[in-house]
């Protein structure tokens, strides 16, 4: 019997499933301790306590790995966020900056893999962010808009402008605010929502 | 003669620093084309012609020579702007981030090196891109608080923030258009400087 008939078989298929979700479950916590330091494949299947060789049963590569890790940290993220929502916009990137901070080694796995996807022979990571960016950005460009139709913040600029610049704050504050806290990163985000609403009178 | 007396002594110190500098000129144009594309510190010293053993006389790891190749793109960057100078604040960022996606190798350098700095363990790239952010929010907020005080921009907003938001939001662009061109680099920029005006009446 070939693997993939083993692997077809709907028990072992659900298994294999539960399997590769408790080893992202346990990366996680590996990589919010540590980040990923330019850990070897190798040391993160002895970090989470299982066999190289299982490890590559289901990541092709380190690559896919961290990008698995990473999209499962997010998820976990989008359900904690779904259960306290907050208001959609400025006011949320700033809740989400704000918890990403607090795991610097999620922010740094995902500075990692952005950097990586840069390269030229990128590959599932360059798709994978790519289109999460494309995702993003097409979400809070709506919110936006919606808040322009109802005249709550200014409409002279593009809201897909807009949602492009916020994201793109959003992770460099990350960045500057782990290296300095001086930084302030709430405050900083905030004085952002406060450029789309008219000047106060001085 | 110890190494170190033979380095001290004037002529060899001289050629010592000029072969520094050359072996960063050619590093610039390796990365121009490829960025850092996790290459060893021994592939480097092939791609610019030099032996492995003479690339550690000048720089203790690959993280170093790494920051001292970004180090010295962004001082020769600096010389060519001073010689072509464009209005201070947004338009000067908007036409550095321009200049930079032009390489995306070097683009990507730097966000693989950020990424790095904010490792526990790293070391000399922690310190260099905190201080440049540091550096940098320094003289962007000084040219805003200036702008703010001549009335040429809304003063109800710190001109730190300013600084920090838009340094971030030139950085995260970067990548976002690298990624995917269709985001409008400078457009986007662009309307950064413009919440920096009252809202145009709709």
């Amino acid at each position: 019997m070939s693997e993939d008939t083993t692997i077809g078989r709907p028990g072992q298929r659900r298994r294999g499933v539960e399997r590769r979700r408790e080893i992202l479950d346990r990366a996680i916590e590996v990589f919010r301790q540590r980040g990923a330091d330019g850990t070897s494949l190798r040391r993160i299947a002895e970090s989470i306590g299982v066999s190289h060789a299982a490890l590559l049963h289901y990541f092709d590569s380190r690559e896919q790995l961290l990008v698995a890790v990473y999209d499962h940290a997010a998820a976990k993220r989008a359900e904690e966020e779904a259960a306290h929502p907050v208001e959609p916009g400025t006011e949320e990137m700033i809740a989400a900056a704000i918890a990403n901070v607090e795991v610097p080694g999620l922010v740094q796995l995902y500075s990692t893999l952005v950097a990586a996807a840069l390269e030229v022979d990128s590959g599932v990571g360059k798709e994978y962010f790519t289109s999460r960016f494309e995702r993003l950005r097409a979400e809070l460009g709506e919110t936006f808009r919606s808040q322009q139709a109802e005249g709550r913040i200014r409409d002279d600029v593009s809201a897909d402008h807009l949602a492009a610049l916020l994201i793109a704050a959003s992770d460099g504050l990350q960045i500057q605010w782990l290296l300095d806290e001086s930084v302030g990163l709430s405050d900083t985000l905030r004085t952002f929502g406060r450029l789309l609403q008219a000047p106060r009178a001085s």
